[in-house]
Parts: structure tokens; C-alpha cells; sequence
């Protein structure tokens, strides 16, 4: 960490060096890590292996409600970027970490910060590397770069699907958009138990680290689902260079998310295109079918066939349970 | 990278996959990379190598101008860690970047803010590797990590340091300072062209990346000074257990921050603990000089003996010409 003051003393807040060294020094574990104490960090992939980069920002009120808890913002930031780090196949090494404190970050909400870092962190075997801390007047704005390994030559990429492979999706479609449909107000009568169960799916993503490495040599071609189900998938199609079918009644959906579309089906729309979700979209060739499911049976996370690639000419199409097309909206979003 | 919306397109920009598509991708030539067609990148460090990683961010109005010309914000933002890289001892490889638009930013600033980028990463060989581009709402926030290579085991540290080591600085001390106090207005009765060298120096840095990796195996102890000469060396201090003694008379000056000098003996205090230097810091032990002089012939680069390491009880302390204590304050800052 490059701390850029040792002034910012006012009251609120001890300064940036206390900070690093009391909140987030415990974090540096690694040995390169230097406990945050030198201006960079190294890093050695394991013989054989190279390393994956992502990274990914979030900004307050746009990413994430101001009003979040600290710690599952946190945990957001971090998982978000296991999730790119899941479908590319790779397992967890460490992350850098970039904070723009506003004047009202006080120490408090740095520490549940931390704290749901550090947990998470644990969780994943992950050290934090290194980062820098400045100061914004505008919101609270953050990044974090995840790096993970994979044996050299087998990240999984967007490209490489083929038609007739099966199109196969971790988890359940649906219940981070939902989940944010509620804490807008916008989706009322769940019961509570649903309410917190899809609001927690928006706040606190699942990243399918267990099953992203496992899928390397089966899969053709993944990512992760963020910009929405039918946008993700566009993507993978046009790397790939193909069309695909989903077959809707097929997405796997939690119970919460089945309450609220037997409530208003209308729903499906959110559900397939809105985003969020941190699962893992991958086509397989139907002969590897028995792995796929064994992988599934391995980790203990759900993998559902939902449809399969088709030649591009086809395009991307979205089936009912007659098979018959229905029309939604390709492209996925995330602001609010 | 990881576009959030497709939906930006209100007549001002393009939205966020064509900037990337057009601007960025063209910047992503390293084969890892994808053209950033993907969630993640791949990388491998050169055998026997191990990667350095650093990451800094900045604000604007807190780190830069926000009438700063956009390639050279870029340029900055690429050199503080290049900068970071260079004092580490490290070759630099890619970097990621990570992009918080305002609505403001239109789309020939961000042109021009690539063209920094593309400027800059051919001069030191590097390739974008991956980002994030988001909308903010308060001020453009920019961050980028920095990836670099060392012969494993060989980065350089803050640490290791020992009482009898000379200590050198790369290039010119205090040219930033003065330059930034010039951009406030509070440097005024200099010739234009030492107006025009001293802004040039704050805006656009000079990374000494072809010193860095020559000193490894010489230096016992190295950082980049951006917190301020002063400030800087106390961190290497104390990260090596030393105290230090800094002759002010040997302070490399250019000649534009000699002529301010020469008007104002006050603005020393400017040079020493002011900032955003971006040169190398470094301890080396007395028998090693030939070595250092040698770098400097070949590199081409200033390296100027400053002072020495002592004993931690001594403290660090700075000296005049004729050896009388001077109190400067230690802790450098950046913040305007």
C-alpha cells in the first residue's frame, strides 16, 4: 500500500498508516504480501501454472446501496471478481484492494470492511497482496484485482463453444435481480423468509469456486453470469461463434425465486436477463454429460442443462415449455 | 473487462462495450490478454521469475487537476507505478486498469486519455491486460495495477538497509513540488521555460525503470520516492532498522528548481519532503560505488549520493553545508 497522507488525523479517523497497519496488515498473509509494508507485492505461480487477472470496481449508489452492510459490500467486491476468477477455471491466490474513503467512511465502517474481507478471504484461501487508500469527495468508490491460477494453456474462455454443445448453468438463475427488485420496493408480498433469502443472493454473491476448476477439460467455453443470463450468453455465442436455445422452463430456480414468478410470471423477463447472478454459464459436448454431472454431485453446487448451442445463423433464442420462441431483451444491465 | 451497461449510448458517448472495443482493445497486445474479449486474463512469468505487483489510484481534485490534459493524466497514472516497479527492481510486463467515468467525460477525452496510454505502454513495453470501466457519479477515478517480473527471490524491499550504506537518488529532487506549487500560482518570477520543465515533471513523471533492474544485487534497500524525499526515507528506515543522515548541499537540483532556490532558500524544505518525485531511492554499501556509477553511465540516468545510512539511535537528520542540523519535517504528503 502506497498511503498518500499521514495527516488525515482530524478526529474521525486514525490516518491511512494506522489504518493499513491495524485493519489491513492482518490480512497480507502471503509472504509476498511484505504485510503491506514495501510498495509492491510478488507473486509466484506453482510449477506448470500461470496466473489469471481480473478486476472490478464499484461505485456507492451505483454498485451497491450506500446504506449496505460494510461487510457484505465487502464480500461483494471480493466475490464478484472470484466469480470471473471461477468460470476462466482458475483457484484463488490473492487480491490488491483500492479504497476512496468519503469524509463520513468512519473507522467503524472500515472495520466491518475488513472484517467481512477477512472472512471471505479465509473462506477462499486468498491473501490480500497489496493496495492503495486515497480520499474522494465523491461517493465511495472501490476495486479490487483478483489473481488466480490455472495450469498454463487451460483458462476457460468465452470463445470455444460449439454448436450442439449443451448449455449447462451452476446454481440458480434469478435471485440477484429479484433481490434487487425488492430492496427498491418494487417486488411486495414475499414472505420474509424469501424477502432475505433473495435479498442476500443480491448482496452476498455465491462464486462457484468449487466447481470453475473442476469444468476445465469439460468445458468448451464459460464466464460468469453478471450482466444477466440471455447478455452473458450473447456473449459466449459471439466469441464462440454460434446461436444457442434456452429452453426457460428448464432454468433452476431457488424456491424464493419460483414464489415470486407463480405470483406474476411476467417476472421471467428479470429472471433471464437481469443480471447479478455470479453463476457459471458453460456449453459442454453432450458426451461429457456424466462428468458434468459428477462435478455437480463432487461439490455439492447444482449444474443445470438449460438449452444448447446451435449454429449462428440460428441466433440466440428463448423457448417456452412448448418450444415455442419468446422474445426478451438480450442485453443485461446493473445500474440502478 | 467487464462492461456494466450497454445501455450508455445518450448521444455523448458511445457506451461502455465500443469504448472498450474501440478504444482499449487496440491497447491489449500482449496475447494474454484476449484483446479483452474476455472476464480475465492469462499471464506467465519468464522462467525463474516471479511478478511484482503494485496498484495506485487517483482522484480528481485530490491527485490530479481535473483540467490536466488527459494524455497526461494517463501518462501519470501509468508512471506512479511504473514508478512503484522501477524501485522494486522490476521489468515491466501489463498493467490493468480500472476507469470511474463521469458524465462529463466525453468520448474524445477518453481518445486522448488512450492515447497517453498507448504512448506510454510502447515506451516501456507493456500491454493492457484487463479493466473495468463504471459510471460515477462524483469525481473521474482512475486506478491501474502494475505487473512486473524479477529473477525470483531478487525484488527489491524498503528493508535491508545497513548503518555505513550510502544512500543515492536517481534523476532530480523536488521538481514535482516545486512544479504543483507553480500550477497554484504560488511560484511565481520564473522563466517559462523552467515554468514549463517544472509542470512537465509534476504531470508527467519520469519512472526510472532502466535503473531499477540494474541495481538489484547492489542495492541493499530501495523505494520510489512519491510521499517526498524526507518522508520516503523514513519509511526505509524504519523497514530497516537504521537511522540516516542526508547532506542538503548534494540534493541533485535540475536547473529549473535551482533558479527557484537560488530566489527562495525557503522552498528547500519544498524539495526535500514535498513529493511526487518519483525517483529511486536507494541504499547501496560503500564498495558497491563503482557499480552505482557504472549503472548511472549506462543508463544514462543521474545517480547522485545524497548521504548515508547510521545507526537507528542517530535518527534521521539532515545536514547543511557545513554540517549543521537542519529540522525539515519528515512526512511527506501529496494532497492539494
Amino acid at each position: 500500500m502506497t498511503p498518500r497522507s499521514g495527516a488525515d488525523r482530524d478526529g474521525k479517523r486514525p490516518g491511512e498508516f494506522e489504518i493499513i497497519e491495524d485493519i489491513f496488515a492482518p490480512l497480507a498473509t502471503a509472504p509476498g504480501a511484505l504485510a503491506l509494508k514495501d510498495d509492491a507485492a510478488f507473486l509466484k505461480a506453482a510449477p506448470g501454472c500461470e496466473l489469471v487477472l481480473t478486476v472490478d470496481a464499484m461505485v456507492a449508489g451505483v454498485h451497491f446501496f450506500p446504506d449496505d452492510p460494510a461487510d457484505s459490500i465487502a464480500r461483494k467486491l471480493l466475490r464478484v471478481n472470484l466469480s470471473d476468477l471461477a468460470a476462466k477455471g482458475a483457484v484463488p491466490k490473492g487480491y490488491l484492494l483500492v479504497t476512496a474513503w468519503t469524509d463520513e467512511t468512519d473507522y467503524t465502517w472500515i472495520r466491518r470492511f475488513a472484517s467481512g474481507l477477512e472472512s471471505d478471504q479465509a473462506l477462499f484461501s486468498m491473501s490480500l497482496l497489496g493496495g492503495d487508500t486515497v480520499k474522494t469527495p465523491g461517493p465511495l468508490t472501490l476495486s479490487l484485482t483478483a489473481i488466480g491460477e490455472v495450469p498454463e494453456g487451460t483458462m476457460l474462455r468465452r470463445g470455444g463453444g460449439q454448436a450442439g454443445d449443451d448449455l449447462y448453468v451452476t446454481g440458480t438463475i434469478g435471485d440477484a435481480a429479484l433481490g434487487l427488485k425488492l430492496l427498491r420496493g418494487e417486488l411486495p408480498g414475499l414472505s420474509g423468509e424469501h424477502a432475505a433469502f433473495l435479498t442476500q443472493r443480491y448482496r452476498v454473491p455465491d462464486p462457484r469456486i468449487s466447481v470453475g476448476p473442476e469444468i476445465r477439460g469439460i468445458a468448451h467455453a464459460a464466464l460468469d453470469v453478471s450482466d444477466g443470463l440471455m447478455g452473458d450468453l450473447a456473449h459466449m455465442c459471439a466469441a464462440s461463434g454460434v446461436g444457442a436455445q434456452v429452453e426457460l422452463a428448464r432454468l433452476p430456480l431457488s424456491a424464493a425465486a419460483g414464489a415470486a414468478l407463480s405470483r406474476d410470471p411476467g417476472l421471467i423477463e428479470a429472471v433471464a436477463s437481469g443480471g447479478d447472478d455470479y453463476e457459471i454459464l458453460f456449453a459442454a459436448p453432450p458426451e461429457k454429460a456424466g462428468e458434468v454431472n459428477a462435478v455437480a454431485a463432487e461439490t455439492g453446487v447444482g449444474v443445470t442443462r438449460i438449452g444448447k448451442l446451435v449454429d449462428a445463423q440460428c441466433g440466440i433464442v428463448a423457448l417456452d415449455g412448448e418450444g415455442r420462441e419468446i422474445p426478451l431483451p438480450k442485453a443485461g444491465y446493473r445500474h440502478f
